[in-house]
């Protein structure tokens, strides 16, 4: 039990950072990640791929496209999994940018992505019932073998957003593997947000941006987890999910925001709920220290 | 025609504010508004009623209690007026605090809120439909007499919130007034966020909050302005009235906002859009440089 239950405790987990910090990840002059002093220092054991300062972590300049950096990146990726700075290598490549819809100027591999501070974006779906009774909501609970957050609380469906997809295709993909949803189904979530949170972790920094869907279910549709990253789904009532999120830390951190945007979008947190103006800004942070 | 057509201009026009122009308008030690520094050298002339030094404007700490504030404040009203720092009085009582949910310290009548800063709360409504072939909202027309953005486009209904009344309360009245929906209907509408932005105006800074409401109605109902507010009502296809405030300057200043805000969360502006993630952090500024 927390000591202080609420929901905009779990907003403040997912932006404990300090700015200071961290310095800039640069691509060709583009800050496209933010890297702690202390990873910087040990980045500058590898000049022959980084350019470190005071000022900023370069990639060497000598990379001169999306290839050479892409393939500079992957030898930094052995490198910092040698030497514990990168938990392991995750073999999902993310697109390195300084904005979501940019042309990226490389790919990075998903287990390196916080250690360079680069920004990352995933999907996820809320899965809902509109019973005669209320809403409720489609609630996996993560394997126990699941290297971030085991045996917690999820939403129907999450995953990250690898380079080379749209959304709605990584929308699909997701879909299918986490809950086996065809993908008719799948097209029927609807687009409702993103929420936005920048998080010191021990390995560096989650910059990360969720792309949030809604998707209506009916009463009679079960999922199934097919990719053994769920290990059951429960149908909760909407309120019952609310107590769990403001009493407990039992759901994922990340995903806290999530339904907590799901609960401000459909009611269920009143406006005048004293949390409630700091619920809507603060799930949207746009982090200017960081990325102005 | 604007220069260049896209949806975050209106969130830009909306944000337009610096933060040094302004002093802290205080009560009892608490900021409740923001007054900008050329007013704040007029309201020296009333050393009666404020205590103005180069750091803030504040109340003159003779007045102790609710009542004396706001007895202080409707006397600064009337002098605020006269010498053109306040357009008219409103005759409605607007509350004054650092936070919604925060006891009042005094109240304010709406005419001078810009003027002192203070921040402001609205509920604002969108009534759509869906329609067979896709949803469409229901846009009044501002009668070419209102004070605020008169001919501009509006919602369906939207009003200020008075000091005394809960949201709810404003709401059912407010729905009845502009669009003559009884109270059963007013009740349907769904709390979906609430969108903040503050705006250098003429007379001060408006620094709002507007709480927004989702009602879905049947195609059959048509909605009837009952104060004289909304001129007319007409529906319109949800895909016409994004491309209206992608394109024109027609709608009223904040209501673009609203709508925009209904446009991401309905998944009319796609997530991949290039503006999305700026729309959706900018809808939800909590404007750090003014409130922490």
């Amino acid at each position: 039990m927390p000591t202080q239950p609420g929901f905009l405790r779990h907003l403040v987990a997912c932006n404990r950072a300090e700015p200071s910090d961290y310095l800039p990840f640069t691509i060709a002059g583009t800050a496209v990640g933010r890297v702690r002093r202390d990873i910087a220092a040990r980045l500058a054991e590898f000049p022959d791929l980084f350019a470190v300062s005071v000022h900023e972590v370069a990639l060497h300049p000598g990379f001169g496209d999306f290839a050479a950096r892409s393939a500079a990146l992957d030898e930094a990726v052995d490198r910092m999994v040698k030497i514990g700075l990168a938990p392991k290598r995750r073999n999902e490549a993310y697109p390195v940018a300084a904005r979501f819809t940019d042309a990226p100027l490389a790919r990075l591999d998903r287990g390196a992505v916080a250690t360079l501070g680069v920004r990352a974006y995933g999907v996820h779906v809320n899965g809902y019932v509109r019973a005669p009774d209320g809403l409720a909501l489609w609630i996996g609970l993560r394997a126990r073998d699941k290297l971030v957050a085991p045996g917690k609380l999820d939403n129907l469906v999450a995953g990250g957003q690898p380079i080379g997809l749209s959304l709605t295709q990584n929308l699909i993909k997701e879909c299918a593997e986490e809950a086996d949803l065809p993908e008719a189904l799948a097209r029927q979530a609807r687009a409702v947000g993103a929420i936005t949170y920048a998080m010191a972790v021990p390995e560096g920094l989650r910059a990360d941006t969720l792309f949030v869907y809604d998707l209506a279910l009916d009463p009679g549709f079960v999922p199934r987890n097919t990719d053994g990253e769920i290990e059951s789904f429960a149908l909760m009532p909407v309120d019952a999910v609310a107590e769990r999120l403001r009493a407990t830390d039992d759901v994922k951190f990340n995903v806290n925001l999530v339904i907590i945007d799901f609960l401000i979008r459909h009611g269920v947190i009143a406006p005048d709920h004293p949390e409630y103006l700091d619920l809507v800004a603060g799930l949207h942070r746009d982090h200017p220290d960081f990325w102005r």
